[in-house]
């Protein structure tokens, strides 16, 4: 860990104060991982942090799984054991006391809001990335640098995967070679996979089907793994032998938004301007209602998280963020292109932390 | 899909009339694959399947997934779109209407719990999993059949990494062992490798790490994946070499607990009966507070699920309920003991999916 995770629970603690939180309650996800470590399976047996102004931090653990946390945890917090025939809500009703205000990590799943909400009738609820958001966006070097890891993985396993004939070959086989090449490269876990072919390609979630890629195809490769806990995003769109006008000049307008994108990436700048900067770029060319989402989200220890780059949101740039820019444009049943690097805010500017080319490569 | 998502959806909305529920909103989960085949990654992007008795049902989906869904949804729903700029959550106030109560699926994010929360004022909100629940707990045939599967690659699994040397060789290896040999054999997904070997077979959900197993240890093997879409669960306890005598008694005391759960299941005994039925056995042989967890899950479409065998739990079980039958007893410092099998209820009693062996393997 980077920064030591005391450190971390103190600031959220003092973010809470700010906010006028009792507790900030997190169940296992990435805001447990980054405050203490410990990142055991989320299952339907409670596992609980809460962190309170002013008050010590307690984990709360199904007692089978006390030994895991005991030896994991990695932070200053009170390891508290409930045994199957107890109900950890109420002590949840304990820990939280008098506390009219909680904040619930945003991806405790609803079983354990529910019987939260019921333990603590009078308390109101709010989603703690309000606090968590913030302090997860801003890395710090050591954070940047596994980012910048991750994506250099991902740059080589796009490097080898067009190195490759891609033509007469199916989706799900691309996807199999790149799923192959990440964990190779030093990927502890692959997150996911797109490859769009033809038509498919106008599908920005599309998922890697039978589809057999041919001459002239554009192909959208959308991937990412996770290195030292930390994720990559990387898209790009390559023609299969040749690529055809159409796609040409599609591939154009989405790469100079991409481009003027990152050049809108600054300090004090709002997060929605660099959406509208790529956005202008597409609406010039024609194209508005074909780019048909935001133009990006952060990334760290999750493949998305603060800040998201999407018109209505001021949140500002600060050095240290983290974000994908990816514009895309899709024309339903005949092609699509998306070309995405992740980005880090530097002092002055942004830096590409993606290194692959962004033209238009052609491959076999 | 064996029922076809149709009878699904239609008996959903049945049992949430009966249930008096308005609206039940189902977001990325193993409830939503089973009642629409859909299977999109969980994201911030609310994506939101809404059964209403006497109405049809409606999937909300981000515009950029609106081709997935449009391509892969098997079953007859509605697929509305929201851009990237409109607020889903005012979607989800005017498909909800008047309706006062409303039911969550179990692992909706907090994140859209709230929001739905905050859009819907006056609603009052319970937990999908009280009629999703049931409906899921019972298997049809086909189900059982593609569990009976994933338990015959688990067992295949353990049979191959046993006829392997495991002393000398860590824990981390034994699970990269036992994940390769599970995707080989047809897994598509590995769920879960857990090897705890020495005195870390005591914790019983550790997690595999640099121990190198040594002779005269006790290895604890917990693992799973997911074929067909359904899951294995398996654990077997071996001696390296040679058994202590400590080991051996323990391991007759937990395979006799097994025994008698296995024989205590069958339709129209309250699942708790089984828990009883193993717990009887370890507490005789002076082991009760060293049985530190439930006796068993349900398991399906997700490895745990519905219905929990656990003290309290007074639903009568009925036949194509599948579930895990594994007790424990676990020495802090020494040694732990564990053995499950998935069993399935038939007419007459249940049968074991599993068929490894249940006796004290010695492996080399």
């Amino acid at each position: 860990m980077p920064v030591p995770p005391s450190e971390r629970l103190e600031r959220t603690a003092s973010a809470a104060a700010r906010a006028r939180l009792d507790t900030v309650l997190v169940t296992p996800s990435a805001d447990l991982v980054y405050l203490t470590g410990y990142d055991p399976p989320p299952l339907e047996r409670l596992t609980c942090l809460a962190v309170r102004p002013g008050r010590p931090a307690i984990l709360l653990v199904p007692e089978l799984e006390r030994p895991l946390a005991e030896s994991t945890v990695k932070a200053p917090v009170e390891v508290v054991p409930w045994t199957e025939t107890e109900d950890p809500f109420d002590l949840i009703r304990r820990i939280v006391g008098k506390g009219r205000r909680v904040a619930c990590s945003d991806r405790m799943w609803a079983m354990h809001v529910l019987r939260i909400q019921r333990a603590l009738p009078h308390a109101s609820f709010l989603a703690a990335s309000r606090i968590l958001g913030p302090l997860r966006a801003i890395k710090d070097p050591e954070e940047v640098d596994r980012l910048a890891r991750a994506a250099r993985y991902a740059d080589e396993a796009f490097g080898r995967v067009t190195r490759s004939r891609l033509e007469s070959v199916t989706e799900r086989d691309v996807a199999g070679r790149l799923t192959e090449l990440l964990l190779e490269l030093g990927n502890e876990q692959v997150t996911f996979t797109i490859v769009g072919s033809g038509p498919n390609a106008a599908s920005p979630h599309h998922r890697p089907g039978d589809r057999t890629i041919q001459a002239r195809d554009p192909v959208v490769m959308d991937f990412g793994g996770r290195a030292a806990g930390y994720c990559s995003d990387i898209t790009r769109t390559v023609a299969i032998r040749e690529a055809t006008v159409e796609l040409r000049e599609v591939h154009d307008i989405v790469r100079e938004a991409q481009e003027r994108a990152f050049g809108a990436a600054r300090p004090g700048v709002p997060a929605q301007d660099v959406d509208r900067a790529a956005r202008e770029v597409i609406e010039q060319a024609g194209y508005g209602d074909r780019f048909i989402h935001r133009t990006g989200h952060g990334i760290g220890l999750e493949e998305h998280e603060d800040p998201y780059l999407v018109e209505g949101n001021e949140t500002l740039l600060q050095p240290g963020m983290c974000f994908s820019i990816e514009p895309g444009i899709y024309l339903p049943g005949r092609l699509g292109v998306r070309i995405e690097d992740i980005v880090a805010v530097t002092e002055e500017g942004a830096r590409r932390l993606n290194r692959a080319s962004r033209d238009l490569e052609i491959v076999p």
